[in-house]
């Protein structure tokens, strides 16, 4: 049992949540998250206004300290060992555009789940 | 050290906070989110209807599809693994009605905790 | 790798954004939370007032009981091993103002992750 962890677009919610319930996963929570993946700066920007080293250095840190949040949701979805593959490229197959702040996906372990009204435990609960 | 995810319903975070303290389980932290569970659909409904199986596919996978997240609440507490059981059973006791949507617990690993004011470490930051 | 799980003041968002920044660690989420942490009372209050053991066990419960949740935000942040300390020392050294409510640091393990744009997966796509 893993918790997948997604950080998408807000506007891929919908097509990602039909894509899930085409393979037969419909349970899946949403959450909104302001975030930021790692700084991609276009060093040849700079190397074409001669910046040196220590000026790209600079400009560097300066964005990555003041980049600001951007609006994203988490999808989390509890999942059977055996659907982790077909789950994750799923999301991938939706969300890759090919262009910075596609998203991440992240694989979690899952001790125990628990549903409420019945008390089943473990597969039995997702 | 476990991680007790609870997703309950937005009315129950209140009753679930006191019926935690009453067991003297008092840090948790409550975040909002949008989603579903397993779509369950009454067969019996289409087979009055007369449905075939053929067409019974199609409207739960069309129900599957577009069916909207629903606002709930995802609680979050760090145990002890000796207080796991309590907790849980707590959380049931407070949020089982009978009905879909009560609710699902998620017990996960964590490997640290730490508490930012004393930067005490483990258990003893619980 | 690892998903470092910081609860920590509202306020406090930017300047951690920054501290970790200046460390090299970019990528973050920060989602709103409501949260309380253990319930810490003052018995030499009670003592002063001439309360019995018995008269500050009531107190205690009802303020546990009654205690409101309080508006923080929580970062996640995935990070190699490598990194954990140098991110959870500055997260403290940003956050300990020595008041209760400074936060909590959670260190959770992580299965795999991937990078949708690219497919990359484990260290490569922190």
């Amino acid at each position: 049992m893993k918790e997948i962890i997604a950080i998408i677009r807000m506007n891929k919610v919908n097509p990602t949540k039909k894509a899930l319930a085409d393979i037969g996963v419909c349970g899946l929570h949403a959450i909104k998250v302001m975030g930021r993946g790692k700084i991609h700066i276009d060093l040849t920007v700079l190397d074409n206004i001669g910046a040196t080293e220590e000026i790209a250095g600079i400009v560097t840190d300066s964005l990555a300290k003041g980049s600001r949040l951007i609006p994203k949701r988490m999808l989390t979805i509890l999942v059977q060992d055996s659907e982790i593959d077909k789950v994750v490229n799923t999301i991938i197959s939706v969300n890759k555009e090919g262009n910075k702040g596609d998203g991440k996906i992240f694989i979690c372990p899952v001790g125990d789940a628990v549903r409420v009204r019945t008390g089943d435990r473990g597969e039995a609960a997702i």
